[in-house]
């Protein structure tokens, strides 16, 4: 690796400050691909900003795609909501977790980071990957080890389906007058249709 | 504006050729657009792929937004489908629309068309306006207006968030098992959520 010699390593084969530059190219990525989306950001714009050299972001993280699956959050920890919102009355379900959503989406910061996970989804089939990757393993798969109805699988695929279009039409195309609501107005709307998608029996 | 005098105009006060020109132009735009999406397209781009100046390109279509409303195009004219879905039954309403947009989804051209839309709207505020303005303007007004229940653009931006999250689940995102369901499997599913927001009461 380019300016790295065996003198610059510790005992554990890492140079020193290793953790300090990883760091600061991750906060540099999650900056990015927030600010200027997937298609813009670059490994060497990453680096740029972090203020090191291009080869050490391929050094640490390989690939743009791999670099973006390291930094792209969820605004919430499903380990933490899912029991929250899978716990209690069958029939409340559904509100439960329209209310979450819209709540998530209420706060800048949520609503930040849902429509910059959409807009990467949408953006290149290898954000849609690590994306896609990362809400079935995280939300999707825990969901349906929990969730106690017939065809889990396919009822978390159904509810994505209309949540990723809750933040499509709402918050990134706004239309009206669906932008406009209240987040308990579109808890009241949607939360139906989650409940049918998680509960109710399907064809 | 260059390479153009004042002899090479007719009495329209228009070029010769001005309608190929434009043409070509258009032709070079819709391709670019929907190949690498509205991000990395660019006049410059599309002048160089139309074969015909830059210049030209800001002349006949002002900006990159403007030229992205103009090739624009949705994968059916609303004015033929809309009446035909609302038609008929109204306990059949959802499953009617639920039926055309599977079959519009798994046409190749439908599709890239759809998600062409969706992934445009999802890239830059300027094309999701276009987008809006075009889904509200050739489709949801029209629908408000001849779908004879109460509040009809609440119920049709709630149909457009289902319709645009299923093209971004299934055909964007690839989420599974939605993504490898037959499409008389997604009309069943999606029926009824379609129906609810057009016909049923809402909260």
């Amino acid at each position: 690796m380019a300016g790295v010699t065996e003198r610059d390593r510790t005992r554990s084969g890492r140079r020193p400050g290793d953790s300090g530059t990883r760091d600061a190219i991750r906060a540099a990525a999650r900056e990015q691909f927030a600010r200027q989306g997937y298609d813009r950001t670059s490994m060497r714009s990453v680096a740029l900003e972090a203020g090191v050299d291009p080869t050490l972001v391929s050094h640490f993280f390989g690939s743009k795609q791999r670099l973006f699956a390291e930094v792209m959050q969820l605004p919430f920890d499903p380990a933490v909501v899912l029991p929250h919102i899978l716990a209690g009355d069958r029939a409340g379900i559904g509100a439960r977790l329209a209310g979450f959503l819209v709540a998530v989406l209420q706060s800048p910061e949520g609503r930040a980071r849902m429509t910059g996970l959409v807009r990467a989804a949408a953006s290149e089939d290898a954000a849609a990957e690590v994306v896609r990757e990362r809400v079935t393993r995280d939300i999707l798969a825990p969901l349906a080890a929990q969730l106690g109805s017939d065809r889990p699988e396919l009822r978390g695929s159904l509810v994505a389906s209309q949540m990723v279009g809750l933040v499509m039409a709402r918050h990134v195309v706004k239309i009206e007058p669906l932008a406009g609501l209240s987040p308990e107005q579109v808890a009241e709307l949607i939360g139906p249709t989650l409940q049918r998608y998680l509960v109710d029996p399907l064809p």
